[in-house]
């Protein structure tokens, strides 16, 4: 079987095979379920590592210092690069991957950069499935790259164990953009360019709108370890933990995400964003929590999957397509709408038949 | 009937019926494809404007200048505010709002927010279902804004007759977003805040851009009327529009996308930007352009309702739901993958059957 030979070589981590499986499933050529369908039982092994935040704010300098620090303790690293706005930053995209060049030649390395098309999948699906390939390849980690800001922050974390929130002091609008929904996007915080005005108020504001108010990045990161007393504004202590220490025997520990500081241009932070992400997956671990994620992207994965296959079927073996053409002067002049369309196409499908 | 009443009620322009029509089409309740249906032969009165661009670049004040210089014409407004970012942007888009509150009051206006939610539809989908309505409703014109940036501003393009990019010179990475793909999507440009530092920068980048070159607004917007020859930088004479005068008689005129500057907040260039989107709309009329977009959108809605019924049959309807969660046992233990358990769910819809 095809599949089953791919399969061995992508264990084997032989690079044009790797390729070779990524392009079949990024194309949704035949034979790409199997090949998952084949991969399924033994992935779990990689840590996938989201990184994101907005255009800017040094996302690919961070991810490549991530990878030499990874190698440098013998680890081998995929980087997969989406960019779900492709059309509107252009030539930014492929700037950032010559920078990569670097960790680009070492074979323990795979990089693989992605862009928006009109996929039948839709971009998240694929990407998850391009993650799973390297799962099967053997790499140890998983660093997923976002560029961009929006709804495809919310889908990478979703992607990955660990999602890695980016911001720089200049960002500008970026504290505004904190609002509500992203703070539960990240699990760790990272502002870089630290080195920058208003890195420090940076880091304050995201502290406050995260409820820490005050105190070092590693201080939050051990909250989970034992209870460690914050001083706040006021001079008042408190435990930055939501849950009170009594109940710790009884519930896991909630993750309280640290934030920290980077200069990725120099380096310098990398070595505790590496520890931080360390203990963020021993927290997944022990409380249970990976295998929770695990489960609720199976499911999404699958339901993905039907909706896509659905798809499939509907525009290109079902004749909806036919039908709907057909019908298109009748629309046009006003004596069919949309919906008696729809539901014509939707009668036939649900009789199994071709509409 | 239930639908005619409201049908009735719309056409009456009833502020109550309105705000329930669209409710009963936001939340997909029982009888809003009834609804949508019953309105499809009497749409097409109003012009539906797009007003897009990044954040911070003054659109909902534009907006606002918008709606007071129509009112002044005597038309009747509806103003759809899509923020497809809203997790990310939380506070901003109320704070849009209730600036807007000085024309929220006047009859003639309708204003709706709509913010992102995992609806069946999709927000692009419910946005143009929502614009029927206000169509339905009687409204001239509905400008439909949209807050972010990405496939929003693709989707948004998609919904419009004519669809306005708006710029600020201190956007920054504003200049560098507008590679490939976005260029198509502005009918027309607008440089707010143009009495600021780098305005005319940007203006003639997004002329170069465009390939004008040189020259200024008012030139291009009434290229496609007669020729109207710009000198280039170097001195020489060229004509604006891509085709030679010589074949204006056997092809309709191309649209030159015209550059135009305003100062929002002090309502400066209004009146311009509107003189333009009348003479984009002549254009439209006149080469049959507003027909094809028409019959491009009723496909495409038609295509999406297809799509969004199929959802809500298999996943409401279909028992694939109970399919999957009983599989997820053996997802989860690798005996089976999540292709398989959608080929088993495909193979009963295919049926006919329940699965």
């Amino acid at each position: 079987m095809k599949a089953a030979s791919l399969v061995a070589d992508l264990r084997a981590r032989k690079a044009p095979a790797i390729a070779r499986a990524i392009s079949l499933v990024e194309n949704a050529r035949a034979g790409f379920e199997e090949l998952l369908s084949a991969l399924h039982p033994s992935l779990g092994h990689a840590r996938r590592i989201g990184i994101t935040g907005p255009p800017g704010a040094g996302k690919s300098t961070l991810t490549e210092r991530l990878v030499q620090a990874y190698r440098a303790q013998g680890l081998t690293v995929a980087v997969v690069a989406v960019d779900p706005t492709s059309p509107f930053t252009g030539g930014a995209l492929l700037g950032d991957r010559i920078r990569m060049e670097s960790i680009a030649l070492d074979p323990g390395v795979f990089i693989r950069s992605m862009a928006t098309r009109g996929s039948l999948g839709g971009l998240a699906t694929t990407t998850r499935e391009v993650c799973d390939v390297l799962d099967g390849g053997g790499f140890d980690r998983i660093l997923i790259e976002t560029v961009g800001v929006g709804q495809s922050e919310l889908d990478v974390a979703r992607t990955a164990d660990s999602t890695v929130l980016v911001l720089v002091p200049e960002s500008g609008d970026g504290i505004q953009t904190l609002k509500s929904g992203i703070m539960e996007i990240g699990d760790l915080f990272v502002v870089n360019k630290a080195d920058r005005p208003g890195a420090d108020r940076l880091r304050q504001e995201i502290e406050v709108t995260l409820g820490i108010r005050q105190g070092n990045a590693f201080r939050h990161v051990k909250a989970h370890h034992g209870v460690s007393a914050t001083r706040r504004l006021d001079g008042s202590t408190a435990v930055p933990d939501a849950e009170p220490p009594s109940r710790r025997g009884a519930e896991p520990p909630s993750w309280q995400q640290p934030v920290l500081g980077t200069v990725a241009a120099k380096g310098e932070g990398v070595g505790d964003l590496l520890a931080a992400l360390d203990q963020h997956h021993d927290w997944l671990v022990s409380t249970g929590e990976l295998v929770r994620r695990r489960r609720r992207r199976l499911y999404e994965r699958t339901r993905e999957v039907v909706e896509r296959a659905t798809r499939q079927w509907i525009w290109q073996e079902s004749g909806a397509e036919q039908a709907i053409q057909e019908q298109m002067d009748a629309v046009m002049e006003g004596r069919a709408s949309p919906y008696d369309v729809a539901a014509l196409v939707l009668d036939g499908l649900k009789q199994g038949s071709r509409v």
